[in-house]
């Protein structure tokens, strides 16, 4: 299967006439979990999951068409600033293109488990003494002095490549579904979605669908209606107090019907464990959209019966596998022993 | 997507009228790699990335077919001896089944951060007072005495599930490639690959590839021939002393005019090094392939001038993420620190 630019270039706003970088990113399963639509009430229930994309996230739709672009404006050297996903896509799609890569890194802040992948493509990782903010400010200037882009998702092209997700979908169900759930991090990818479905209605008819973004309680800055200074929440893909995007989510949800809305981690928690029990292992953030739904239809506000919903899981479990090891016991080799144990 | 026994059904064989237990599995990118055909003399060098795989290997195209005559057997569980992979795979399908699953793992022998996906799909984990092959032995004992499926790859519906990456490499190319390298643990997986080719070839005419299955020195039972009590590799997922399909890959490296051989650790962390520069970051193991390619190249044992060839990469490298961490600056948030630690 040909990457997302080579399948849906006439649908996106690219430089022409350049070969797309690509690793075959996209054309991610739809699953469909009748389990969980029973429990929720809704006729349809399916996973979008894009822990499949090369790099193990959804950031890799936007990271080819970013990287692309930069290539077609011959760029130098490609930089962003980031604490996981961003640095591992952003250092794979640079080394395909054999472009220089850059990363900045608030000091201190960044668990050298995430960096693995930025540094195993060859990505130049520099710590920056300040905040996030800081390292991203730094990055910014320095793109716009210098032949160097800039790729964190202020780059436009991020959310041109991100936007294809919602291509996918509806070309899978055949039709927008009625509802698609999502986490809500720096809000790139809920206005990308948006984007997309619209774009598709523009061009072919047909419905939108509602959104729910969903922020994790410790990190609501969109739904409290301000900057949270400290985020926190166990979803650290989600865990931002100043979306870049923030408004133009705001109007995504609005526009959509829809809302933006907060849940507690433990709700994350429960919905990722669910969803590890019906076979798919998410990060934490990825499983915040099927708790939002929950917790929307637990408090009433939100009746899904005849409704056809997607849940997007942003990212693999294996991107932030710190589950606590559950209960082992210790038996000797013997088979007695064994079928005492499971109770046989 | 559809998985695999839907797209490849008529080609499998497996108990009729069951509804495949599916993730969606298969479909994975085959990725052109120009600048490492060039280094080799090849005149096509192409990725097999398995790593996009649900659980981000290819044992998931053998344990969709595993589960799936599992319940069609009305098994009231499966149980596998693992230390990773598998054990992964077959927690995963089996909680999209709804069935229960028993891990049984050599005690002491096991990083517990491996076993974060056995965990998280709800798997039942037993340590077992002994080696691997304890833990193995018991699994089948009980597997012969109960309705509990072994479902280890001495279970025949694994290879049918896994010799499907073969038919999606030839649809892919519209012809078998020339050569096909591969890493070879357990060999079940270059025994999958050979029937794979084989019955395409039966059925649609065509060439056959030649197999170049890679061993780790450390623990090369195929090409020293004898079993490695203490297999030493960093490759884990390869590091096993005594293979239960060994004969089976034999017969097939020889019967494609092809070879078993070994490469050193360092030839293959090189080759993942150099996978990774080329954007694709795949677990150590998985680097065998291109290792010994190159390793036959250097020789002169090997000439690839005109010939087509696919490296098999079965895991991704978020399966084993222990990078040694690069080396990082600490700078100011001041563009002129940056600019000159870049050397703008």
């Amino acid at each position: 299967m040909p990457g997302i630019i080579e399948r849906f270039r006439s649908y996106l706003d690219l430089p022409d006439g350049v070969d797309p970088v690509t690793l075959s990113e996209g054309s991610t399963p739809l699953i469909s979990m009748p389990r969980l639509a029973s429990d929720l009430g809704a006729v349809e229930l399916h996973i979008k999951f894009e822990g499949s994309n090369p790099t193990g996230s959804f950031k890799d739709r936007g990271m080819t068409t970013a990287i692309t672009a930069a290539v077609s404006r011959g760029a130098s050297a490609v930089i962003c600033a980031s604490t996981g996903n961003t640095a591992a896509s952003a250092a794979a799609y640079a080394a395909r293109a054999g472009l220089r890569c850059v990363v900045l890194l608030p000091h201190g802040k960044v668990a050298s488990g995430k960096l693995a992948a930025a540094y195993t493509h060859g990505a130049e990782v520099v710590e920056v003494e300040g905040s996030y903010d800081e390292a991203l400010g730094l990055a910014r200037r320095l793109s716009e002095r210098t032949s160097i882009n800039l790729v964190n998702s202020l780059n436009p092209y991020r959310l041109e490549g991100q936007k294809t997700a919602a291509f996918e979908i509806s070309e899978s169900l055949g039709a927008a579904p009625d509802w698609v759930a999502l986490p809500v991090g720096n809000a790139g990818n809920i206005s990308a979605y948006w984007m997309g479905f619209r774009q598709l209605a523009d061009l072919q008819g047909g419905d939108l669908p509602r959104l729910l973004g969903v922020q994790a309680s410790g990190s609501a800055s969109l739904v409290e209606g301000r900057v949270i200074d400290h985020p926190e929440t166990v979803a650290s893909a989600i865990r931002i107090g100043n979306p870049a995007r923030g408004e133009q989510a705001l109007r995504a949800a609005e526009e959509s019907s829809g809302r933006i809305i907060a849940v507690p981690d433990h709700a994350i928690l429960d919905a990722q464990r669910d969803l590890a029990h019906q076979g798919l292992w998410v990060e934490p953030a990825s499983a915040a959209g099927l708790a939002g739904l929950r917790s929307e239809v637990e408090a009433g506000r939100l009746d899904l019966s005849g409704q056809r919903v997607v849940c997007i899981c942003t990212g693999h479990g294996l991107k932030d596998p710190h589950v606590p090891a559950g209960p082992t016991t210790l038996i000797q080799p013997r088979l007695q022993d064994l079928e005492e144990l499971l109770n046989l």
